[in-house]
């Protein structure tokens, strides 16, 4: 049957794994921009506070900022990636490529976590590199491939 | 032929109109936002006051505020569902997993924006739970369906 | 072979090469932001302040936040197109429809990241209408089309 076929091609299942991964950190960074939230009581609603039986303010806090800027470079960053990994993976590359692709990506946004929330420069540039030179990568990859 | 199996498939057909509705509603919260912008004067760029022949102010304003965060939620648990309910669809799971997913997010999104806009507490974090407990279960679900 | 039958039909095609444009021009305006800074000196983190030797610092640049917000608007434009783009391409409409939607919404993101960030109104509203119109449109014409 075709949707069985579907995922059960090697590129196709490393894409989907992959991308569920990066599904989960973004959720993630969701829930530590929560947490530190919490944790601080610095919240972006009034009613937030209200609930914490605190009087609303409009400070925010240099943690949460951080937490919150990962979690929209996951976006940025995370939105070309499935997408574009999708189109590679239906021009069926060789599993080297895979490995490199979809093994990096994930791993390449979980060290941009670390290294922003620990404030780290140039290392924090350095691994967010990584994930946007292998969407660049796979992006002009298979354009070749779908226009040649 | 092989596209319109693909369309015909039930559950493909679920995840698609799931899709459609939450990507209508995010832009529709766009929509919201301008609305709420042009009724109150409160603009993001010069040019925009101008065209109003308004002084440009850089003041904001509490619903715009309420308006782009529920748009930028939107984003932050809308990228995560589609493409996680999309591995989800291809491992083919029950109707009463379709059903309780497919329709339980758009619906959990619509009632975040209601309670967001209203200022309710918390009833915002127990619809906005509903979504992210669905991609989060599918995600797994799709994850130990692929890996064995 | 099933996926190499994916991508060779003229539909996903046509999705696909306008997806990477999408995802490319979104990263773009990525490093659009992050050249602005570095040429105006305006950073987001104490520790890029450092890094360049500098004192960290407060303050926002017109520029950036022009640039940020054509990107922020990447997302709210491109992830709803993306998907619904993928719909409607497995609908498998006219090659006039692939044309002006596949072409169209492109063009008219480029169109807006050069509207914006010159500053001019309506335009900046007028060439935003095109995208959208496309994804409403595609919306629509999908969900009719998986109903009936």
């Amino acid at each position: 049957m075709l949707l069985e076929e579907f995922l059960s091609n090697a590129a196709i299942k490393a894409w989907a794994l992959s991308s569920i991964v990066v599904a989960l950190k973004t959720l993630a960074t969701g829930m530590l921009v929560s947490s530190i939230r919490i944790r601080k009581n610095v919240f972006s609603s009034p009613e937030d506070y209200e609930l914490q039986k605190l009087e609303p303010q409009t400070a925010t806090d240099d943690q949460v900022e951080r937490a919150r800027r990962v979690h929209l470079n996951d976006l940025e960053a995370g939105l070309p990636f499935v997408l574009v990994g999708l189109i590679y993976a239906l021009t069926q590359p060789s599993t080297l490529g895979l490995w490199i692709c979809f093994a990096g990506f994930p791993i390449g946004r979980i060290l941009h976590l670390v290294a922003y929330m620990k404030g780290l420069m140039p290392h924090r540039t350095a691994v967010w590199s990584i994930g946007f030179g292998i969407t660049v990568w796979m992006a002009v990859t298979s354009a070749i491939s779908i226009l040649t």
